[in-house]
């Protein structure tokens, strides 16, 4: 008799966006007349860089012709691309950071719920609270937890509480964690890490033998020079730190797909018997054995965004996205609204004016301006009295957004 | 201290191709004006569909226009690629398949290895002898096995031996397995099942209550009118079977990365309470939180397999390589080696002549004829004394390689 998973079953249902879609539905449904402007998904609206588009289209003329088709390539993506992103992103930095350590994906979620496979269960984990969902439900479906409380929050995992009371910058552990996730600049909050701020947890990692997790998909949003873009940039990191990167936010491959994962030669974890094991190898085996590679069509509009096309393509796409966020901010604020992040990363962090929860706000929200966003507290309890705004829309939908909530919305 | 998944310790290195390119390589230093013919990969060498390329080109198009622009789509694949595959993959051949059924992904070899996360680790595992490697170094990677033996066997999986013996069909076991991977049109052996044998399959695993994992990325390779495509040909599939497919070898889209996995609503497994679960609910799941779909260009390249002038160019595509078969097979036979495979499958499985090991065949070939195949020994201790050749070659270097045979080979 064959058998499940039964971590599986202790997910809590995917509450959040469907909740949102039923109270939108129902809200549309009482006023077929409302024009909604939906500010809730992290998602981007604009063109494909044209640097990328024509890259894909040569790409396409290469798979056409036998001299030049490409079938299987390296699991770990193709060299031209990975010494690309090596030498820009992280060289140029100052970051020692290999070609070879690159491994180039069809996304950051995928890479951050998959590289749980190399790791014992056995690892304490640690996440923020709030935090981007995804990694916590691929600990749930590892057996990494317990069920929840009454809080939504699972047994077995450290939360870190990241609130306006601490800057949105999670405390260094008391207790000892072996797994670390942290994402800067920061899903849903906004909040950025300074270089301070990492080295205390670079320094945390090392002596305790952790591994941290440094999601930053959203580093092209970093306008501030002196915010780092990698954790590479601290001293120390390559013993302690992957890093998870993505064109999904800065070249807007939401839909065309292609991400990488870094992971240090040397960077090392205990085995049962004591001794250190390269994570490497590990992970060159995983994707080798459970992975084929991106799409070369893909991996060529990647590797366009280098290009200098693609720079200022791509430096104009964030630029746009980031006006949207600068707007956002500056209407709230106008409205008596408390804002946070929208400086340095497309997410602002509202909090919900006289004490509302973050479901009330949406609602008066919805109702008062039809203008959707997404309530803090679905992203972790202490969430709750928050509520996130995303930039990624048109000009012209931010703009009527926030002149309606200037000019309608009341606590 | 983090620690590491020690079940990847388990894994011997993947000592096959690494292992031919070693042999390989040192020929080639030896003996530099050698022109070596290499049939060894399952890589396909032509070049892409028209169709696809220009229904990829225009998706570019529309990812350059505001009003047409996709990001993020759905974890599960477009309908409108969903549907035709429903329509024309399963329907058009009597199968009870819904497009909803459908899980659109970037490789049959990721789905292969993740469909393990939503099982348990309690249950009995089983593999033919020889098998695609994926099957089993996944179940290595879960913790699904113990180390291996003098054969290369790992604890706790059961083997079934594919051989001349029983027609390269295994036989139905006689202990209780729960989950079983089948693979037809057979990578490495070339054979295919027939509707009864794969009854005789489903009725066991109605009678167990076992899952059987259907690898079907051949399909399309069948030329025989009286063999299925799908398990779902079979009554009672849907209750005990989830099938795997590929867009690689049918049109040629290895490097362009497209599969799909179909997993019935209603089919379900057991939880550790005795209740059974839908593991339509737990696959979506899965899917949705850690996997984000495949690009949307290659879905419209996909779609296009389904149009007409696609399915005339895949057809040609697919005739292309049988030719080349029909050709090693023949050359072969009239060398007096014995052939099996290669009529419904894009592979030729070579019995090595004279007791030779797969090994000792292989130096054979490259010495005396400069051609490069695969020893069946990687593949599984059941695979000693045969070889792989394939069929994914242009034809001249299937010509050229075979005449060399003629002219040149002897035990």
């Amino acid at each position: 008799m064959a058998t499940i998973n039964n971590n599986y079953l202790k997910l809590k249902a995917g509450y959040l966006f469907p909740e949102i879609a039923r109270r939108v539905n129902a809200f549309a449904a009482a006023h077929p007349d409302a024009k909604i402007i939906r500010l809730g998904i992290g998602d981007v609206t604009e063109p494909l860089p044209s640097a990328c588009r024509d890259a894909m289209i040569q790409a396409i003329a290469d798979m056409g012709n036998r001299d030049t088709f490409k079938g299987y390539g390296p699991e770990q993506g193709y060299a031209w691309l990975r010494e690309k992103i090596a030498a820009h992103d992280f060289q140029a930095r100052g970051c020692d950071v290999d070609a070879s350590e690159i491994f180039i994906s069809d996304g950051s979620k995928c890479d951050c719920g998959n590289i749980l496979d190399i790791f014992g269960d056995d690892n304490a984990i640690a996440v923020t609270d709030p935090v981007y969902p995804v990694y916590v439900d691929t600990n749930v479906m590892a057996g990494h937890t317990g069920d929840t409380n009454e809080r939504g929050e699972y047994g077995g995992l450290v939360y870190l509480p990241i609130t306006a009371d601490n800057n949105f910058t999670a405390e260094i552990p008391s207790q000892k964690v072996d797994l670390i996730y942290l994402c800067f600049p920061n899903n849903p909050t906004g909040a950025t890490a300074t270089k301070e701020h990492l080295k205390a947890w670079v320094d945390y990692a090392r002596a305790h033998g952790s591994i941290i997790f440094f999601d930053t998909a959203y580093e092209a949003f970093i306008t501030d020079p002196n915010l780092p873009h990698s954790i590479y940039e601290i001293e120390g990191a390559r013993d302690c730190a992957i890093e998870f990167r993505s064109f999904s936010k800065n070249a807007g491959f939401t839909g065309t797909r292609c991400a990488f994962t870094v992971v240090p030669k040397k960077l090392t974890a205990k085995a049962a018997d004591g001794s250190d094991v390269e994570l490497w190898n590990l992970w060159n085996r995983r994707q080798s054995t459970k992975f084929n590679g991106v799409s070369y069509i893909v991996q060529r509009g990647a590797e366009a965004v280098y290009s200098e096309a693609g720079q200022v393509q791509v430096k104009e796409l964030i630029g746009f996205y980031m006006e949207n966020a600068r707007i956002i901010r500056e209407k709230l604020t106008a409205a008596g609204i408390a804002v946070y992040g929208g400086v340095n990363a497309p997410y602002v962090w509202v909090k919900t004016p006289n004490g509302l929860s973050s479901w009330d706000f949406f609602d008066k929200l919805l109702s008062s301006c039809n203008v959707v966003g997404t309530p803090g507290s679905g992203f972790g309890a202490a969430g709750e009295g928050y509520f996130r705004i995303s930039a990624f829309n048109s000009r012209e939908n931010v703009e009527e957004a926030m002149q309606r909530i200037a000019d309608k919305f009341t606590v």
